[in-house]
């Protein structure tokens, strides 16, 4: 493995090497909230579960979590009810849109997996429906991770989310019509906005996921998150369809476990080694971010890190 | 790892273990040719890039290579045409059945990716299109990989699928409206019915993808058979969209790129380890082999292999 | 044409031939409301355009109008936006569910036609934007169109289906999230929802829909309800479209323009001619009333009412 | 009704007003046979079951039957093997494209209905497995109902059609896996293509049809065609699918059951009064003849012969 002085000083030489594509991208607009984001921001930040953090470019600089939420929403309904979960939504990879209502329907209601929007807001009625407060279990439990307090959802994208948020809407009272969401839908989408709206950093944001490249030990504080099987699982879903449907392109190019979230974030996870994240707001057509992909293509491939 | 007499000894105790679930699955039948095999048959064999090769139950027996098959043809077409393949396929699960019409159609001929029957179907157009013979070329790569003559198309159960392959014709014929099949409609079938006709045995197959555990080399002839960046690929690919629609639950389970076929078999890579197959007859609803995914199952979790 | 005393005869005469069906359909179970109303009730009424009204069976016994109040909404807003209505609304058959999300979503919210749900929905939201208290209005335009004044929406049946419209909810955030829907989506579903749940009977409602047959005229009043061109406009409609998924066969074997509900009640249209309606509340598994397909088939057939 | 002479200058004066419309549509041209007709070309014909026949403009010149040859095909396999055919193709609208092979899917094999492409060439299975001489045969019964003998397959359109045919033979194979189709698959598309392929005139169109408005009788023969409930049903099903997806709208605007190709014909059959067809080659979107629609919707309001 390289030296920690090697690793950032690749990042700054990625970062710098990314930035004609820069313009490449367009800002996602769906919400006024996240339009306003300038499109010539970027950063990377590499965890390593043995304790050491390289950056690059803006790492201390919040975005807005988005998609990327779903992976901690997901831990969280897993140690809740168990494999419970299992019977509510599946694991296979999608083959259509991110917020595809078609193949809810097909299914009767069965998200195909919890990182589309539909597997996602399945969760979150599970976090609704277990916990008291679980807007604020949700961020207590990024807290944790992290090791850092300043960690929020950001009142404005929340707003901008629910006022926008029409199509979750379909997405979840047609599950509801199949029997499959158990809270109220105003209930389940409030909690799944306010977690979408995490306002946190490409550095927070690596150091959180740590637990996923580590058995489900949380390096820093040597706690058990989740089970080593559930880290694996987590994993897995994320190899096959983290990325929308760019995943198997992802794979192909890249072979990490990796999520994407269109305020420009992606995080990959490498096996026994750590966490790689990237940020920058400019998204290509599949939403994921241009630099970001690139940014963490060239580093696993400058490492050698592809699983395959 | 585990020392070579503890791995024999494994395999041989995970076969009688799964032996209770042979009676499970049910042999396929569409067309006579397989549904005569016996049910009570199983093998394991593995393959290591260090030149071992590990067997239990009737590993020397032959089996309809089928889908498997898509493997070499990819590798093959990998090979001859380069880059350009990913002009006419695309390499994304699919989340649809494995001989989805469907989804040809939604994306105007182009298949989700090469291990879709539609896919396996272009990639045989590419074959016959820029080989003279190209069964013959198919059947001498086979044998080249395995380092052994006695492996070839199985006459009768090619006829038989030459006969009941109304379906698959119904796939070419829809993508060469598209435009998107060159050859002619029956001779893209002959081949690919042909190759899926190949009889072979858990110990040769196990060896003969040996490269794709070695970044694109054969160990025992040391010959680069596709590029390390190719060997990658086809992990990818198999990762995300080899085991039918159970490929998320098998990434999910065990964590490493696989293939099925419905003759029975399955193959899994072990990047920088080896391989393993694994043959019983008898499908689950998915069309995977109800004992060798458990054989699998139990061998990867036992040797600790999953990638994740 | 036949007698005014053949017509009572011939009805019930077929009512009594009918009597044996009742026992195969299934009265509507998806809201409590509708679920306890007995199956072995039938009606049959005929209004003429020249002012008699025949009738054979529970004729004054009040059913819940459900799809069938899909009608009068149409005609209410075509009246009230014209043409622009059509910029919001196919009038193309649909090969799908009343209730299909999938067609909604290909059609980028667009209603395949006014008779199915999403298509109800959209005219609804027509209604609720354009009248400052569309469910009144809604009430007095059926009062006026049968010049009596005790029909309204039974109360207990619309909380039911406000309780248990998931799926309509789903249907309406769709067209809302593609821009199709104006108001507010809890307010439209609650003016649909109300209208499906008028109360009325067979022989008010054979009366309200004459000018349908009379080129927009409403006989009894001679006040033009709908301009002629908007009259044959709503039953071409109904002769593709408003038998759900079974207008093709009633086509086929009636040949009128006829609209159903899953209350149980059907209404054909007899160009210059009058208005059939029938009622028993047993379902086919279409959705359409067993006894009153077969009613109005027999009698169509009878007085060779057929237009092909 | 119109005096005879009225009729004619009618229509003489409405090809005149609907000349600038020649340049709005475009020729068919997925065959070269039909991308070389002249689109400033029109014609219509009034064929009355009382033994008049009017027409205006190219009234003898020939063109190619394409769809409208599906009317004849049906008529023959009813006559042949009666109701059974109602177990293999349905009679619902498809909502779909007339070339669909998605629905085929969904519905396992058994077409909407039988003037989509899909329907049309299971008719022609019947054909082919109930002549000994499919294709003459056709011509035969074409010839009969016209009563002339100068009716033909057109060999060069005929041979373009095999050689473009993949999609409608990927629709054959497709049902053909279902076991919806007997015969061999070669055969039945040439029937459909010779049938296709038929050369025929606007007047020898219009009297061809007459059957169809006077309850299955030929006038001029005096011959019963089809019993009196086949024509109905014909009529029925060319009210709700016979102009593509362009049937509802059809329908809303002149009310007629009708039938297009894309060589350009349009035929509406008026229920006890007669036939009408126009040719005119440039199409629309839907593919229906552009020149066609407005001559038929124009003559149809001027005569004020909607069913409705």
């Amino acid at each position: 493995m390289k030296q920690p002085q090697a690793i950032t000083a690749i990042l700054q030489q990625l970062l710098e090497q990314c930035q004609p594509l820069y313009s490449q991208g367009k800002v996602a607009d769906y919400i006024p909230a996240l339009a306003k984001v300038a499109p010539d921001n970027a950063a990377i930040a590499v965890a390593t579960i043995d304790g050491q953090i390289h950056t690059a470019g803006a790492a201390d600089k919040n975005f807005s979590l988005q998609s990327v939420s779903k992976i901690f929403g997901l831990v969280m309904a897993m140690n809740r009810i168990g494999d419970d979960l299992w019977q509510r939504v599946n694991m296979e990879p999608s083959g259509q849109p991110f917020n595809s209502i078609v193949q809810v329907e097909w299914e009767k209601g069965i998200p195909r997996n919890p990182v589309i929007n539909a597997g996602a807001i399945l969760v979150a009625d599970v976090l609704v429906s277990h916990y008291s407060a679980s807007k604020s279990a949700f961020l207590t439990f990024i807290r944790r991770l992290v090791g850092e307090e300043n960690i929020y959802a950001d009142q404005q994208v929340y707003l901008s989310e629910l006022e926008h948020g029409n199509r979750n809407a379909a997405l979840a009272y047609l599950m509801k019509s199949f029997g499959n969401i158990e809270a109220e839908v105003p209930d389940v989408l409030a909690h799944y906005f306010h977690q979408c709206a995490t306002a946190i950093n490409c550095r927070q944001l690596a150091t959180s996921l740590l637990f996923l490249a580590n058995r489900g030990v949380q390096p820093h504080s040597n706690e058990q998150i989740c089970s080593r099987r559930d880290a694996h699982r987590v994993n897995a879903i994320l190899s096959t369809s983290g990325m929308y449907d760019q995943s198997g392109e992802f794979a192909f190019k890249v072979g990490l476990p990796a999520k994407s979230g269109v305020g420009g974030a992606i995080v990959a996870i490498v096996p026994q080694f750590g966490v790689i994240t990237a940020w920058s707001p400019a998204l290509n057509s599949f939403g994921n971010s241009v630099v970001g992909m690139q940014l963490i293509s060239l580093f696993a491939e400058e490492l050698g890190l592809s699983l395959f």
